[in-house]
């Protein structure tokens, strides 16, 4: 960390600064410029000091941290991209991963219909909401354990593995049960009492990016899980929210290969949410995986306009069918397959 | 609801529409313009109507609301202000609410010294965190049932009421035996079962808006407590993100004043995090009770310098002392006291 | 446009709203709710209504507009796809547009070298400024007239059109001489005195849109050219604002697919400043193409760390090479050539 | 500046942003830490160094900042505060300047009503538009010159000094023969040619902050101006454009005391665009001269309703009068008069 001095700090400012480093158990380095005086603070963990105390200290300017508040879930602690397995299937490796499937779990025909078309394309991950967030307390809220079972019906009959969103740690145990990996939302992507709990599960996490959360702030939530010792979390990019109306969310394909950069956890899109859209799914699917996508969510409905939640952003089982052709080809243009 | 079809629409798209509409029970009116066919939705309970299951009809441009999606939180539910009631302190009356203390609890002797000093200054409730939601695992996550009872301690010694966060669903039972007034924070605005079993307690509730919430999702969010059964709901503004990075948030003044056009539910401002800096929170502190706030949330500590958490955004106690010296003579320019 | 009266408004307030459409030479339907009171504005030219004028009678709640505010530049003008011819090559037909050069001219090697290795990948059109928008009055501004001789002299020596930046209405004559394109920088988006002026200028419009702009904004922006006479208007997303600071700027992918639903014009993508980073210029080119962009701007330059601007999201010659080839697969799987 | 290198980094990387630094001219100190080497570039004008020449180099990690951009903008430059003197009224001194009037100047009656209504209140400064930045070129574009001389003669017959927007270059002579103060409107924020120029002229500037500028940003605009000799510039927060729909901008109250820590030029508020609703403009012009502004900027016109640009946001004669009676009452509350 740096601080930086007032150009009107003095010596007793400077000096100050100092014993609180060394108070920390940090060593220093003063450093006199023309226009300011300049503390590099030297020590391993930057992540033990709290640049809050530095910043009420007279004379002090700004603090400038030199790394990244994350570990586990950094370049720096593996080179290695990390390759999650689930039943056989691979997220993070060269295939892309395929998550498709209606928002909720409406009727058990209804996630078998849909289940049979998405196996029929050659996806690997059956999604379905059991629990679901819905911004208005006068909205469908899931069918709850009843989805969960709908759910563990088709992946018998299909084969696919299924994904599916937990809301609170309550509901971990009986999640649990059914699902092969746990889907985090949004609106959950800063419930750190979910997340350390998850950093216990026996399941790979889906974590969703909130929808004002940074990219720094993403890597934190999974550092949370990481840090109690499932090493099996994906990162989804899912928009962002920005002043521009037309669309539900700013889909931010920057952040794909950004977090590819910073990190070795498997990086997936998910275009329906960031688009808000049924009409822009195609395209920015298409583009999330040119940008290198490890997968791409899809939300799937039988008859979107009868759907529950979301059915503005859901595909027809005829369009999804049509975006996995259309994948595969963008897909081997970035030496990937789906 | 109004439906707008698109330029290219044709009488089978509309008619599509129409019988949409009547399969769920509303009655609608057709208009014909040069440009455009518009379908009005004719019923009481547009809350009921999904906009989504429009938007995928072939022909449809877009939906538009009339109405706001919020009831019991609507002005049009009560003309009249509420007046929460809290061991005989009123929250938004005639009297500016003021809420002061550290960020979190650190020891006892730390938060009875600075309760003797915000009760010494007027002040009515003294906050302070026993569970945090931090960004980083690897910092201090608060003293938990410890802090409880230093907090308990605190009000006993010096008449203030108290209010702390609560961040999980298993937790309500445990700090409902102590607290006055639960505070939901940012980063759990959005998160349901919480604000569905707060719904279903005893005391009131402070809810902050979102870091990325719209003041429609905020009382949404009141909407699910109030919903329950729990009418004594204050909502709090604590700043946005925003693109400006020199402020940890933008403090969204215009909030003030329109949440108390659109909501009978007292409205409070929290400077500390609308600003992240300390030396801003007095000129923020007056604009907000400039502009009407019915409570000001302040973060208070002995020493700022030591603080596990928020030093950079807490006042010292005898800048706090000023801080109230300078808002009661704001307030009383606005008609208020403090 | 729709009029939504207040739950409270009264007839006096309905009929002084009727009696305002009236003498603006418009008709009404008025469609009383249980909870409110609709008024539907019917007459050919929305555009004409201030929805100010209506804001401020007393018992509005609120106006909808239902038509896109522009006229021009929308779909429902021509449904035919605008294809722009410069000195042979087309912008807005199969083939991807690739517009590559320097931020700044620099000196007479520096751009002919570029141009030279820019024409060889197969790109048609040499980028370059010699007027630059800098944000610090004390960085270098561009080499002016001298920049536009060294550009055409480019042109000449490889069959390259040039499109170059023009920010002020007294600069047009001179760079209409040189230019092929004019380009509008994202901090005069909206400076109509310049828009209109180019309206009536002889050359093709590159416009970018501001770095906080919605879609509609930006082709309002365009609506000024268009409506001034010049139809040859591109547009081109570059990245907006938002909170998040790893990136400079965040690209809006969605935009691609929006602006070719709302408008005929062609839509070019920018990825060096929708990243700001050069290494991520590679994948999010890539994912404009895959998105349907028509073209795609690229920051090129023969030594990115001796650059005097934009070094940071410059490509070298042969990273910009590589990516020429990258394109060539995607546009292919997009059933695009370039 | 510091650079810090990435943790796989080698000695030849380090060296070559040695030789980078040094070729500039600047001298280096090198602090190798445990995970991250890092260069402290040693020098009086960092404002020389171009960052992104740093980011390109192998091995460079990030780059950051110590000194602020801007130079005579800042407290550095001096402590003591600009008082800008307008026909023997202050504006940055202990009295609140109020600016006011209508959008536009519409006719010679509106403007001579509204300017006498104005003077009645005791405020200093009459505003009105002759050249208007609209987001429509269907729309109202002002009364250009004839507009001025309605505003000259309002100055007459008043006493009132009077401030108008200038939008581009050729239109300073005219608008400098009748102005006492120039408006620079949001969307000419980063107008470079129109700032340079005004920094030629010889009255003072009044520059509004961009609809999504940083801070810094407005002020490496004000720099413009003064580099080139004019150093009576004002800045004028006008709100920003965020997420939230509810207002047309958010007004970021938070700038006021920032932009006084930053800068010893005079901080205006404009709470009329702040908003973008009249019955806002009370509360939020109250805010901000609680928050410490130097001036506000009111909207007023005779018939709102009537008015042919921002009416929505505009007082009626009459709430003017009331808002200058309780604005004197705030500012009296922080030391100041109007």
């Amino acid at each position: 960390m740096i601080v930086v001095m007032k150009q009107t700090a003095d010596a007793d400012d400077t000096a100050r600064v100092a014993q609180h480093i060394e108070e920390r158990g940090f060593s220093l380095h003063i450093s006199k410029g023309e226009a300011r005086t300049i503390i590099g603070i030297i020590g391993a963990n930057e992540h033990e000091l709290d640049s809050d105390s530095f910043e009420v200290l007279p004379g002090v300017e700004k603090t400038m941290r030199i790394m990244q508040p994350f570990k586990a879930a950094s370049r720096d602690f593996t080179q290695k991209k990390t390759v999650i397995n689930v039943n056989g299937s691979q997220i993070g490796g060269d295939r892309v991963a395929v998550f498709a499937g209606p928002c909720s779990v409406e009727t058990r025909e209804q996630i078998l219909e849909t289940a049979y078309a998405v196996a029929d394309t050659g996806a690997q991950f059956l999604r379905g909401g059991a629990f679901k967030p819905r911004s208005s307390p006068y909205s469908f809220q899931g069918l709850g354990h009843e989805g969960l079972e709908h759910l563990a019906e088709a992946r018998e009959k299909t084969g696919l593995s299924i994904i599916t969103e937990v809301m609170s740690v309550e509901d971990i145990e009986l999640v649990e049960q059914y699902t092969d990996i746990f889907q985090v939302g949004a609106r959950n992507t800063q419930n750190y009492p979910l997340l350390k709990a998850l950093g216990r599960a026996s399941k790979p996490v889906f974590l969703k990016r909130g929808l004002a959360g940074t990219l720094e702030e993403l890597l934190m939530s999974a550092e949370y899980i990481l840090s109690e010792g499932n090493m099996n979390v994906m990162l989804c990019e899912r928009g962002i929210r920005t002043f521009e109306t037309y669309t539900r969310n700013t889909f931010d394909v920057n952040a794909i290969p950004v977090l590819q950069n910073l990190t070795h956890l498997p990086v997936i899109a998910d275009p329906a949410h960031g688009t808000g859209k049924w009409d822009l799914v195609n395209p920015i699917s298409k583009s999330a995986v040119a940008a290198g996508a490890d997968g791409v969510m899809i939300e799937v409905h039988p008859n979107p306009a009868q759907a529950k939640s979301d059915g503005a952003q859901s595909l027809t089982l005829k369009n999804f069918a049509a975006l996995m052709k259309d994948l595969k080809r963008v897909a081997a243009a970035v030496d990937r397959s789906i």
